[in-house]
């Protein structure tokens, strides 16, 4: 057991394959939604990777991250073309056979009209041996979980609805609480306080995030704990630093 | 010179530093602009990493990805609070001492008037020893190009600014060309027709995009191709298939 795990810590990593978002045909919404969703129940999203339609750069970065951490999500490339890679790229990084999966045939030859379940359709009901279904809600061909790692569609309507099929699923650490404080003033007149702050409360994390409306400089800082007492302390002692230099 | 290089391919990596993206605080934009920007100018995005604010995380990618490819680009962790610790880490990653940087300490003092260029704001002047400076048009303080790393911040419109400064010292490949076919189809009725086409045309790439809207699945196929005679050929051949199916 990991110190992590001791400490009731469950780490996670995104792995996004598809070279529509590396190309930038494609604006990204899954990061955002797994991001904020796995926070909300408890799992630390620890690293994000993007990578291309290549088997080999699937396989070394998917045994690199499920390797590292408690989960391995992925989405892309699930799809009935040939240019879906993703559940073969899955076999080779594990060793496993990969064939089409009797329960996916099933439930593809259940949504198919008669006749219409095409060699390309079946494609996607292509396994590796020994993994988990996940339910898709949206349009059925299902995802898998294979070891740690959960593989997702990239299309996000269906990634959420496979993401609420997994979450039950999941084991979920303590949950990350966070107070946010709003500073109308550039994060450099408040750098000082922060650091002091920081320094004195090892069991925080304070983040300090400016921004720029119509060219006025203003900072949210984000105090972070586990702990909702030592939570309170730093955000209080951040609030009364921002109040004092405000003035 | 590896076989890209004799290709005329320029290759880049984009590591996203910060907290706030994988708690899923702060919803990134720059990874899609960077993605476009760089496929306009000619240089493929091939990979892109988001870790948290912790130096050995950003340490260990930079490295990696510095190796890998012709250019990295960082984005995150350069203003002037205790969680920005890009400028050490990149110092360290590449084994350089780190200080006030003389030309950095002077575009500061020109920009904050009499008395308010604090130590918080100094801290923005660290750069490691022989980096050169990047523009920061916005908010004066600068980023900064190590080796093959170019050092930007996260706020969007500097980030993008910085892009700007540095685009004209970049080497470029030969662009990548893109043809898109709409096809008012399920990916699956035409995937068949597809991969034939693919396994016709080696010199191009052929991605298929489905999208669902309003429950109704469509699909876009990209042809992409730095030869312009071949992509036109195998986009003929897409649309030839598209036009058939859709009858």
């Amino acid at each position: 057991m990991s110190a992590d795990q001791n400490q009731g810590i469950v780490t996670a990593a995104f792995l996004v394959i598809g070279d529509e978002i590396l190309s930038g045909r494609t604006k990204d919404k899954n990061i955002g939604y797994l991001a904020e969703y796995l926070t909300a129940i408890g799992i630390d999203l620890s690293e994000v990777r993007v990578v291309p339609d290549v088997e080999e750069r699937i396989v070394e970065a998917v045994r690199e991250l499920s390797d590292r951490y408690t989960y391995v999500f992925t989405s892309g490339g699930i799809g009935p073309t040939h240019d879906d890679i993703t559940a073969d790229s899955m076999a080779k990084a594990f060793g496993v056979p990969i064939d089409h999966d009797p329960r996916a045939v099933e439930i593809l030859r259940n949504f198919y009209p008669e006749g219409q379940l095409t060699e390309a359709r079946l494609r996607m009901a292509r396994i590796p041996q020994g993994a988990d279904l996940i339910e898709n809600s949206v349009s059925k061909a299902p995802g898998f979980r294979i070891r740690n790692v959960h593989v997702m569609a990239g299309v996000p309507s269906i990634m959420q609805a496979m993401l609420d099929a997994v979450a039950p699923t999941l084991k979920t650490g303590q949950r990350m609480l966070s107070e946010t404080v709003d500073a109308d003033l550039p994060e450099s007149r408040i750098a000082a306080s922060l650091r002091e702050i920081q320094g004195a409360h090892p069991g925080v994390m304070i983040g300090s995030y400016p921004r720029s409306v119509d060219g006025r400089f203003s900072t949210q800082i984000v105090v972070r704990s586990r702990d909702e007492a030592l939570l309170q302390q730093a955000a209080d002692a951040v609030r009364a630093a921002v109040a004092a230099t405000s003035r």
